[in-house]
């Protein structure tokens, strides 16, 4: 199943028709995405009956997957390749900050660039679908709703300065945590371990991974994380990027307006954002 | 003014007694706290009327005063003489992590502890309300709704995993951010730069510190956050610790099962949590 926010309202993605989850059950679930993910259980119990389309798909009006996450977590460093072009050595535990709320924004439309250092990171997201409270990683799986497609966007002078680096600031300007355009359900999602994720700019590749190079998994990240906090629903994860961002080329290449940027994983779609000067 | 989470329910708290909000303003502001600070200033206009009150002060059931705040931001060695006694330099610019928002807790009650490495710190925290972009120091107190007690709980093991320290996770435990058990509106609050703080363990004095020595002020802190983020009402912003805690002490010592932690800010109130172990 896919499902998108589609002016505020979830929906069922099918081709290119949708179904409106609050018209279709009668106001048992949603129109807000969160209220789902609140009961996601019942939600895909229901899900299942295939429920008619009620309209078309509006790809224009889709906004973020998750828009109001509780918590968002993000982990640093999390691919092999990616660790070794940033000049660090293989983390021994998951590095984690966060994207300040904010930040999150959805698939399409315009970015605002507050600077010259701004950097891109494509990043597999999952969002949380089931609250999880020390969870092992052999269970965890349970506990994702499904996976999007997300882009880490950072302003690199900011994430660099003093110590230690200002991860989170850094990443949290409005519009650097897009989400979506889709939640795509673990059944339809691929080999979590085996997708590939690009990111360009203007169409030329900038980011060609994989996520089997990851350090840590999915499941291990949600056993770490639950091991300390609680995670939930519609929370969100992002799991690290691979090699090629721009701070990692020599020279440095980072993000100019009037920009492209496409962010790409196999299987669960491509977010387009177009970057723009201050107002 | 003195505002408090009663049971889920704001009140304005005037001695023994409290004005209940929601049932007082005939549903037109709460009950739910969130729900006053979203429009912060109908809410003050209607509260300077003095509405008469409604109940008895239960102390056994405040909450936190901001109970899901949609950002915590919080501050890292910004008194320069903590800065000192964990050995760093003083900052050129704020550091600034997060809570993550299942550690926001009240302010009393009990606390697991999850390792013998946990330490204390006492902190002035900024309750956002009026949403904040590109605020200058100037304006910022406009958009602070008042002023209350926090803790910033440590777990000293993991915000010392790898590189960088891992602030944000180790400090967001569940019950690791208790906050209250007022909101004090600023005119009630005394001069936010000359406040004394302090902690104790068991009634030993810890931490007796003053706001004096805080390196950013609160209105350089919102100039500089909403200079990225947008910050919201309801927001938190734990402004730092004064010295003494249990990492800088020779030798270190942590809190243990069945201590008493009392956290008292000058006209702010105390807060009085006891640790426990896990179930």
């Amino acid at each position: 199943m896919r499902l998108a926010n589609q002016g505020g309202r979830l929906v069922i993605v099918t081709g290119d028709e949708v179904v409106d989850v609050a018209t279709a059950s009668e106001g048992r679930f949603g129109p807000d995405p969160q209220s789902a993910y609140e009961v996601w259980e019942d939600f895909t119990a229901w899900a299942a009956q295939g429920p008619a389309p009620t309209g078309k798909l509006d790809e224009a009006a889709i906004g973020a997957i998750s828009p109001r996450p509780r918590q968002v977590f993000a982990v640093g460093l999390n691919y092999a390749d990616h660790a070794a072009e940033s000049g660090h050595p293989l983390p021994e535990y998951p590095m984690i900050f966060t994207k300040f709320v904010t930040a999150i924004a959805g698939p399409y439309g315009d970015i605002v660039l507050p600077s010259a250092n701004v950097d891109w990171e494509v990043e597999l997201v999952a969002v949380i679908g089931r609250a999880a409270t020390g969870v092992r990683a052999d269970d965890a799986w349970a506990h994702v709703a499904g996976l999007a497609v997300g882009q880490d966007i950072s302003e690199r002078e900011v994430q660099r300065r003093g110590q230690p680096p200002q991860f989170s600031l850094a990443k949290s300007y409005p519009g650097f945590g897009p989400v979506g355009p889709y939640l795509v359900t673990l059944d339809e999602a691929g080999d979590p371990a085996d997708l590939a994720l690009t990111c360009t700019v203007n169409g030329e590749v900038m980011q060609d991974g994989n996520t089997s190079s990851m350090v840590f998994s999915i499941p291990e990240l949600i056993e770490y994380l639950s091991g300390v906090c609680t995670l939930l629903p519609g929370d969100l994860i992002f799991t690290g990027t691979p090699p090629g961002v721009g701070m990692g080329r020599k020279p440095p290449r980072y993000l100019a307006v009037g920009d492209v940027l496409e962010t790409t994983i196999q299987g669960l779609g491509t977010m387009r954002h177009r970057l723009i000067s201050p107002a």
